[in-house]
């Protein structure tokens, strides 16, 4: 890496020529590909922006100007220019550096980021603190297409369109999300990419741009003319000039002389500019330039053979993704939405089988909720499949457009517990708690793929109301031998009526049934209550811990508002006496690791679930 | 009400000639601001729609087809045509009707609703569940400008822009939301509704429409051939259109013959339509023509007099209004975000004193929140004052671009509890829940007015990270002669160290401490714990209940997961072994009525909560 080994800073970067700047992208490509090979993380979305982000840390000034990322999985060509490029191997494992944008990390990450549609939002803050305080340096936002599809996004544009101050957008398309489902924005852009006037404009633009000089201060006025002379095509036309931008491209992102100099240009102007960028998703890799999606978020692979096809293996969402197949066969009016997560639900075999009755909303889980609730209220029985991180965004949606509501609907919560490498942004750790709070919503938690199948027909086909399953990220784990689902509210493990109660729910049963084992074993009364439906607790629940003299409760959830302190509380207002130990996830973000990592410093891996129990039972209370 | 009285269903509206139709409208007004002057509620907005709704109930087939009605506080002329019109007198009132539409309350209400923006999400959702049950009903969104900011509202045009059957979305354009600050929707509206090309359209339209006949079946013909001449100039280049949408307008949303036909033409389009109507906010009664923004949401008034200017005395928010106002003479980074809400939160003088620091973001919390987050990480200390309903929209925002970003963050939660006669919609009762659940968050509950002052100061000058100060809506109840506020995170009212201890926060401590003034006079030994920091609870907060025989919480907020279970697990943990004893709101949505009635049916006012305690002490457990 000749040239990439001399850049500890966008400083440095500034000292090539564009031919070096060319061939410095392709050894970052080369970087990315490795790192990716080995660690897994994202791929493909990366690969789409080294040029765009070569541009931007060439004309910027990091980090005094500040580039948001938006969703914040395309920021490794960022990291690696930012003195990062060592500890980009070390990038989503345990105390290595995050797969996102971190403020905490370094300062040249303007705003920590994971979730989509925030980027417009947050750069706009940014923008007007720095008018406030009379500076006057460059804030960018970079956005995907996909993210164009959340309102948020909407809420930024509109509001930032009247900003007298330099602000740029810059929408980064590669036309990932254009799909019959997924609205009318991605229509408008490929139009734009592929209309008449647009390609006019472009063609005039890019003439204009021919002209100028690519080191050095660029010939505005000459641009100006050119802009003059398309003003019309170019602007007055688009949705970005309705909400009060000035709209440049579409643009070949991947050109860096372009990219540059537009940038340059563009920097001078005292108002919003959008810049359109028409970039492909895994460019520069073959495998994931022929298939993106697959290569969107990937676990290590080989880099000489691709992604081996069998990698992943049964999972919980494979498991939901065929019963929820099966079950649309016997009941006509079952629905299935997904918020662009189509792929990550499994709802592709879905989507094949009942094509009208599947609906991918975009990147927009307000509008999947609330849709949701139409259908309901409409007849249909709709079950929106959301990532648990995701589904905050729908909070509001579940008390307004549903729980409200009295309608029928399911909430299909995938990725629920620790998610592990994505960190601290994706963390499914608080759908319990707040659905909790939430009044007339049915929980349930399965920790196997059976139960999930069957919580999941319950919820379909007899719940009233709206009902969640929560399941978590991967494979089931531990199940021991002795333990059949009984499909009920609650069962027991071990002894039915001990003396020490150890209380989970979800994937934790497993860790929770063997340290249980292993107390049994020292001889310990010990017994484990396994809650599958988490919310409402069915009265029977608390007879068995009544009568212990000791309960532990594990919740793999935040605990401030959680089952656990719900449980407890039921427990005292019904007199009971004993001694009490919750642990969940305290009043933390949890970084980045495996799941199992993740799991182990929480104290909720087997082991520090048997030494909590083990120790506990030498004192009087914790 | 010659016309009206005979009005039970909307069958009997079909009966009318347009003029009869137009003097109806007359006699709708008439009544609905009787009402309102007698209960109060929402007066300007239900004025703008009386002929839309009067065409709409004309047009259609209630109920099979369905009117969704944004954020529903204008539903009033049509709850009066559904067969409501006797009981149009009780509206807001305990056991009367609600102020916004209730599907439990009649068919003619298709959806729940109270907060913005969700119109066109969930009748899409209808209209698709209808299409796909091979129905033919019409389904019709009626959104205002204001809601129009919100990103929900653009999720919902963006995913129904490709729908193909009829879908009509009426926007109701009263102008209200036109200001410097809310974003360049509202100034595309303006620019539409006065613009050269809008205004010939909107004439040739309009000629066409004079030559159909009012009563009968349109000639469609003659329209269509009309529309094909002004179609570049109508569509082709509007933001809706850009979304899928055929867009008609602007016509005067007053002119009841013009409503008809349009209703009716666009009615057979097998196709999103938009309909952009104009329409004055107050049409027909003076006062609220001549000031609409005070005649959104009023108390009881006197018809012929209006508004009394005195009428609302001294509020929380008021203080909130004051108190900041005077902090940011201190401190010159403060700024103050509003979602729509300037009069409501009481920002009007801070915007005066500081407009470059004021920011009006319209309908959008989620941007409300993004933004200040960025305004934080670019060294402001932004505080977002929003209703405790209307935070739940900001939700993810809150844990994802504001606690995660570990930047500092106000946030000024308004009508924070029960709020009474806006209803199931409107409580503010899940805030102090969710906001517990999210790590490194502070909360605030004062419960006078110069504990909110303190506190709201001690936030935006001393509290790192992200704070919340939340107050109830109105004014501040009783305060005992002996209570003092301490401004410390807690303080003991009565002993210090009772044998029985009641708890509570924020505006119930009032009602708590009459009850404990009652119960010591019966010679029980019981204080008071005061939260005025509700999290995190200090660790000193446990001493006096560690030493109580009984502890009883009091909660104006969501039992499951909040602060009252927070606290008995807390308890637990440190080995409490008294009994305990919780009322909050338990797992339901609070209904219209005052918030005196709301919280007796709570069990948490003076008398129920005199009575739980004293009961509870003649007993085991509860």
């Amino acid at each position: 890496m000749a040239l990439l080994d001399k850049i500890d800073s966008p400083q440095d970067l500034k000292k090539l020529s564009l031919p070096e700047l060319e061939n410095l992208c392709g050894e970052i490509r080369q970087l990315i590909i490795q790192t990716v090979g080995n660690n897994g993380g994202h791929l493909a979305s990366n690969l789409g922006v080294v040029e765009l982000t070569v541009a931007l840390h060439y004309v910027l000034d990091l980090p005094e100007d500040k580039i948001v990322w938006d969703v914040g999985h395309q920021a490794y060509t960022h990291k690696i220019l930012s003195g990062r490029r060592e500890q980009i191997k070390t990038i989503r494992q345990k105390d290595g550096i995050s797969g996102f944008p971190r403020p905490q990390e370094s300062p040249y990450d303007a705003f920590a980021v994971g979730h989509a549609s925030t980027s417009i939002s947050a750069a706009l803050g940014i923008a007007k603190a720095s008018q406030l305080m009379g500076k006057d340096n460059k804030v960018v936002a970079v956005i995907g297409d996909g993210a164009l599809t959340g309102g948020l996004a909407y809420e930024g544009l509109n509001n930032a369109g009247r900003l007298h101050r330099n602000f740029i957008v810059i929408l980064n398309d590669n036309g990932m999300s254009i799909s019959p489902n997924v609205g009318n924005i991605a229509r408008y852009l490929a139009h734009m990419r592929a209309g008449q006037p647009y390609l006019n404009a472009k063609g005039n633009i890019e003439r204009a741009l021919e002209n100028i000089p690519v080191i050095g201060e660029p010939i505005q006025n000459g641009l100006r003319n050119a802009k003059k002379k398309v003003k019309n095509l170019i602007y007055n036309s688009t949705i970005f000039e309705d909400l009060g931008f000035m709209y440049y491209g579409p643009f070949d992102g991947h050109d860096l002389r372009t990219l540059i100099n537009v940038l340059r240009t563009v920097s001078s102007f005292s108002r919003p500019i959008l810049i359109h960028l028409h970039t492909s998703k895994g460019k520069g890799y073959t495998f994931a330039e022929d298939n993106p999606d697959a290569f969107h978020g990937v676990p290590a692979f080989d880099v000489q053979k691709g992604l081996s096809s069998n990698v992943k293996g049964e999972s919980f969402s494979d498991v939901f993704g065929k019963a929820i197949c099966q079950f649309a066969r016997q009941e006509k009016r079952l629905c299935a939405i997904t918020a662009a997560m189509q792929i990550g639900t499994c709802l592709t075999r879905f989507r094949q089988l009942y094509p009208t009755r599947f609906f991918d909303v975009g990147i927009a889980e307000e509008h999947a909720v609330t849709f949701a609730g139409g259908l309901a209220a409409g007849g249909m029985i709709p079950v929106c499949a959301i990532y648990s991180t995701f589904l905050q965004r729908g909070y509001d949606q579940i008390i307004h457009d549903a729980a409200i509501q009295q309608v029928k609907m399911v909430l299909a919560i995938d990725r629920a517990g620790i998610v592990g490498e994505d960190g601290e942004t994706h963390q499914g750790v608080f759908d319990a708690a707040f659905l909790n709070g939430i009044p007339n919503v049915t929980i349930y938690a399965p920790a196997y793929y059976d139960e999930l199948q069957h919580f999941l027909q319950q919820a379909i086909f007899e719940t009233p109301g709206v009902s969640a399953v929560r399941y978590p990220r991967g494979k089931s784990l531990y199940r021991p031998n002795a333990h059949v689902s009984n499909c009920k509210a609650y069962s027991l493990y071990m002894e039915s009526n001990p003396k020490v109660l150890l209380i989970t729910y979800g994937r934790l049963f497993s860790f929770t049934a063997k340290a249980c084992e292993r107390l049994h074993e020292l001889g310990l009364s010990v017994g484990v209550l396994k809650l599958n439906r988490i919310k409402p607790l069915d009265e029977g629940i608390f007879a068995p811990a009544l009568n212990a003299q000791a309960v532990y409760f594990f919740e793999e959830g935040i605990e401030m508002g959680g089952i656990g302190e719900h449980f407890i509380a039921c427990l005292m207002n019904r007199g009971y006496q004993g001694r009490v130990f919750l642990r969940g996830i305290g009043d933390q973000f949890i970084k980045h690791a495996s799941m199992a990592q993740c799991l182990e410093e929480l104290g909720l891996d087997e082991e520090s679930i048997y030494q909590a129990v083990k120790c506990g039972e030498g004192e009087t209370h914790d």
